[in-house]
């Protein structure tokens, strides 16, 4: 007997079938939930109805359909029109929505979902399309625990869910901030990529060497939020000192060859200041201490 | 017969003991070559004279005691500083400088080089001082072939070396392309810490996710680095349709706590001017198109 035989099957109404609800959906049948499904442009139900789900013709008849109600649309713009004809047939329900959005935009329909009897779950999909049904997605989760417990059997059947708490905002905190960590790495890769092309470098190849060199960094993330969470700063690529000294070398290469300076700029006004204050000994990790806190 | 003990010693001198120089000078020892020290500020080499260096009064006097000169100072205007001292006794000879610098200051000292009569080597040392004598430390390496033929064995002996070419400065195209990608990374980490901390999060907890998370990454680099040289930009972190209907809300939630948003602002203007030019179904990849080109 393998593990997912083990979950109860539950009937899943799929509100969205974009290409993320679409893959949520084919991965509910295929595990052999009974799967209703509904979106705006009606067209995109019949390949899913001819993998065995039912196509219903509102949001609120498909809501009605099934306990278990999971929403995927574009934004929260989109959210708040389907909810919007969905209205009071949500009672008595649990409602996921898993919309990319932020914590204030999640609280608002756990609110929402309360003042409409509702359940209500926040998650975040990080994963492509293809990737859901395996433990390769993340699934931030968080608002009510009794629905989480209740439910976090079909959650596992789409990825790896984590309950971040009752507060409906805490799977987006994750989210998003994942999401801009990641777009931090990637924007500063494709500027580095356009600095060594204009070097005369094979993009694919640096990108090759990059991808090695990305790999090693998981160790020193850890080392430096420990450093954050207790306020002490050990040299860790090196004393500040020495880093410092590179960094006049570094934004003059880069504006020499038109490649973008903003943050390597930004380090190194940190990093002179970090060391002019007398603390040219410590790490990367304390210029964590010049970050704008809020007024 | 292990590896190490085929290649022959060689008398090798170090000019510079900070905590790089003195882990370089402290290896060549512990790997049996004849060493000679020199530091500006003198009493840095009596540790390496108790483990079996020989300290020289003057930099051109360590210089005349080996074919082989390792220079390993804080920056360039050190560098010059002692090569102005060395002056001639450099004839004949093949100087290493591992000094971190731009293209341009590598290319300038292999000319001063040429016109001393040496052979030289430029690098960069990626990795710590502890590191010196494990495969962990790369060492992008260029200028005289020859040079790096005849001593690729003892710089094996430091770290990992990789051989860039003829051109001095290449090896710092790579140092300094790499160093900027993990500071990309590093500064927007930082960033990302104080968002997170601000809504709650225990930072070290965070990084111990996003250490995952990063390790996830370097696929998806290889990939870019791929769709940069090719031109085709596949739907990566799905199609920049989706993508880009998240970052006013990402960024919205930094701003209001007040968090840095530079970055995140500069990926929200890319991929709007991406989607509203057709190119919507394309990937994240695509934003290279958009990075200006040098005049
Ligand atoms: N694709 C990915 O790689 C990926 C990865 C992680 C997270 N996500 C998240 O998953 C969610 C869905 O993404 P997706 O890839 O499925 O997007 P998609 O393929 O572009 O589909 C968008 C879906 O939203 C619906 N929609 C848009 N505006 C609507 C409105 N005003 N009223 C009702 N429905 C509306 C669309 O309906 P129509 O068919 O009628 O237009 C469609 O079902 C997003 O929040 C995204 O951030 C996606
Ligand atoms: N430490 C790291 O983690 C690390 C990692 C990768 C690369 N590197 C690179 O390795 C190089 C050396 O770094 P380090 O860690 O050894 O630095 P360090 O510990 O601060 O030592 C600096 C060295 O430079 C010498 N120096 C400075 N100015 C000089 C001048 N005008 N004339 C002569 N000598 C001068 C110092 O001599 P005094 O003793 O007389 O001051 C000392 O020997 C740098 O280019 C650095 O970027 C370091």
């Amino acid at each position: 007997m393998t593990t997912e035989s083990v979950s109860a099957t539950t009937a899943v109404t799929v509100l969205g079938l974009g290409d993320m609800g679409s893959a949520i959906a084919r991965t509910l049948l295929e595990r052999g939930h009974s799967t209703t499904v509904w979106n705006r442009t009606a067209s995109r139900t019949a390949p899913l109805v001819a993998a065995g789900a039912t196509a219903a013709d509102s949001a609120a008849e498909a809501v009605r359909s099934s306990p278990l109600v999971v929403l995927c649309v574009l934004d929260y713009a989109a959210v708040d029109e389907v909810l919007a004809a969905v209205g009071d047939a949500v009672s008595g329900r649990t409602l996921v929505n898993v919309t990319s959005g932020s914590p204030e935009q999640a609280r608002a329909v756990q609110r929402w979902a309360r003042e409409h009897g509702a359940a209500y779950l926040d998650g975040g999909v990080m994963g492509d399309p293809p990737e859901i049904g395996s433990g390769e997605v993340l699934l931030p989760v968080s608002g009510s625990r009794e629905a989480y417990e209740t439910h976090e059997g079909i959650l596992r059947e789409l990825g790896s869910p984590t309950y971040y708490g009752a507060d409906a905002g805490l799977a987006s905190v994750e989210f998003m901030a994942q999401v801009a960590l990641g777009y931090e790495l990637l924007i500063g890769f494709l500027h580095t990529l356009r600095l060594v092309r204009e070097e005369g470098v094979d993009p694919a190849e640096f990108a090759d060497r990059a991808a090695e060199t990305v790999a090693m960094y998981p160790p020193l993330l850890k080392a430096i939020g420990e450093a954050v969470r207790d306020g002490e700063y050990p040299p860790d690529l090196g004393p500040l000192s020495v880093q410092s000294a590179l960094m006049g070398d570094l934004v003059e290469h880069r504006r020499t060859l038109g490649a973008d300076t903003v943050r390597m700029r930004e380090v190194q006004e940190l990093m002179a200041k970090r060391v002019a204050d007398g603390h040219g000994e410590q790490g990367f990790s304390s210029l964590f201490e010049l970050l704008g806190e809020r007024g």
